[in-house]
């Protein structure tokens, strides 16, 4: 299937962004959900600053306090035998390897705005900033699902006390109401469906599981978007092909006559991360219809391929024009922001020959 | 304070309960579920069965069809590299040792009924077996609250999906109503509060993470039972006390004037288990007003270090006589089941001394 990538792209980068703190440097602005609002569409992008490091011998971790917004600054020497710095976004415990214990930048969600969709000016202050002791690791992964006239916008809240997944809703992306945890740690890649479905709303949901289980996709239901339940297991990680180390849910499902489209990311245990899809029964969105078998999008250009953390497409939103076209916008890298325009007719005609 | 065991404990072990399975043998009948019904006392007991080993050289894993319940035994040569089976309850990948792979026994819910509360008649048949694709290596664990002229009953299902926890209604414990999977991977340790608290239900919960965090107690609001959200850090495990590596609600929360005194279990990194106790706000349960400084009670008798894990007491029920007695049901040694009176007053008298 063809995906027009914007010519533009990479649409917004770091250096398009003004750090919101005083001796940061912003090292990401990527994976941003996405809205159409008053005529605007709005990127609400994951910013992710890191405090400027002139010792290279020295890794800094930021942990902000959500009252005062104040940030400390714990110093770890690359010396330090009980710590590991293999990986540059995190610092891991020695005798945990298989964890994390601090983040090295710390996320946010600043909010980017277009008449076009192309070109975009960026608020100086952040939309969601860490306000309370979930955060105290920041923000990230922001999706937005329109229902009714209320944005319903969830995200990954990182702190000492876990990975788990917030909700707040608006109606101006001004303020906000805070909906609490809809999701206990540990979980990820939560996707709100734009309708209910005979009575309940629906979201796909993303654990994260120490003993047993792999890195899956569930769905789960509710009364009213703030209490969750009937968890089941929706599509798992295919051992030996492109989404055999961990799947995803991306974008707001998108509503067709054929079904649910859900397009979602799945990464190779290389950590090489592709967007696929899936199609669910518009009546039983429990029951999978079909599912890619390849990406119909993989990391190809240069900006998707080389950045902070290499050969990512990882898609969180879109806007939709009419019955068939898709404006999808992704991080590229877990640096940028770019765009493509996509045939839903064409994601649809993907998934049959998927079988 | 007094902690009075009965003179009869154990007082159901392995060797009273006859094997569901063919071929099998009972190797634990422990961590009950408590219930007061028709003038009885109802233990939902957990039986772990296994399947008889002849050739020590093998280790047996067995998997249930929850629609047959026939059982696939699945045979690992002790000699396979690829494996690890240092601990005789689970089977381990050993390139993924944090996790597990399999159980080497199959748990499910039976029923021990008494008159007296000492001496018990065994179910033939299990209450709660294998019922769903989430149970099939095994339901474990479970915990009954009743709300109203309603048995609640919560436990954990173990499967390849991950380890998540389900809840059952039943008026008479002969039928049950699933209500589904109320709290997804991986979680344990599920308690409901035996009534609405300001309109809502609430639960304590216990999330296994990942990447951040402990093995903590979290606290989950729901308008029904059935959906869950609003997830709140209730208690987390203390480093270089008895409860360091790992703390889990057991009994459904007891009402007292000053507030809901929950028991609860915590682990060292020994792995040695003993039993605390929380004080709760009894008008925001989220608020913990005291907690016990040291255990109120320590793996002491033979039948408590001895067994088929060492080192345990798990109250995971009891009954209530009145204002001030309560009757602790408690799996011992990860193998039987015990019995001890305590004084709730005497608890309030230990948490208030721990502050």
């Amino acid at each position: 299937m063809t995906i027009k990538r914007f010519k533009e792209n990479p649409i917004i980068t770091p250096e398009d962004v003004k750090p919101y703190h005083e001796g940061f440097e912003v090292i990401g602005a990527f994976n941003a959900g996405v809205a159409e609002y008053n005529g605007e569409t709005l990127l609400l992008m994951r910013v992710a600053e890191r405090p400027i490091v002139d010792d290279p011998s020295i890794v800094k971790v930021p942990v902000v306090d959500p009252e005062t917004r104040e940030i400390t600054i714990k110093n770890f020497s690359i010396e330090d035998d009980e710590y590991n710095f293999d990986d540059p976004r995190v610092v891991r415990r020695q005798d945990k390897l298989e964890g994390l214990s601090y983040l090295t930048s710390l996320s946010y969600v600043r909010i980017a705005r277009s008449k076009g969709g192309i070109e975009f000016s960026i608020d100086d202050e952040p939309f969601l900033y860490p306000y309370n002791d979930y955060q105290t690791f920041g923000i990230e992964d922001p999706r937005v699902t329109k229902i009714d006239d209320t944005y319903y916008i969830d995200f990954t809240s990182v702190s000492e006390k876990g990975v788990a997944v917030s909700l707040v809703t608006t109606k101006d992306f001004e303020s906000f109401t805070d909906q609490g945890i809809i999701f206990a740690p540990e979980n990820k890649d939560v996707v709100l469906f734009p309708e209910k479905i005979n009575g309940l709303y629906y979201a796909l949901h993303r654990p994260v599981l120490k003993s047993i289980g792999n890195y899956d996709i569930w769905i789960a239901e509710s009364p009213d978007t703030k209490h969750w339940g009937n968890h089941q297991h929706l599509a798992g990680v295919r051992e030996g092909n492109w989404d055999e180390e961990r799947i995803g849910a991306g974008l707001t499902p998108v509503k067709t006559s054929e079904g649910w489209v859900v397009l979602y990311h799945g990464a190779s245990h290389q950590s090489r991360y592709c967007m696929g899809a899936l199609l669910l029964d518009l009546e039983d969105p429990t029951r999978v219809l079909a599912r890619s078998e390849a990406p119909f999008m993989e990391p190809e250009e240069d900006y998707e391929k080389n950045g902070f953390f290499n050969e990512v497409v990882f898609g969180c939103g879109a806007t939709q024009k009419d019955d068939d076209s898709l404006t999808m916008y992704y991080g590229v890298a877990d640096t940028s922001i770019a765009g493509c325009d996509i045939s839903i007719q064409e994601i649809i005609t993907h998934l049959k020959e998927s079988k």
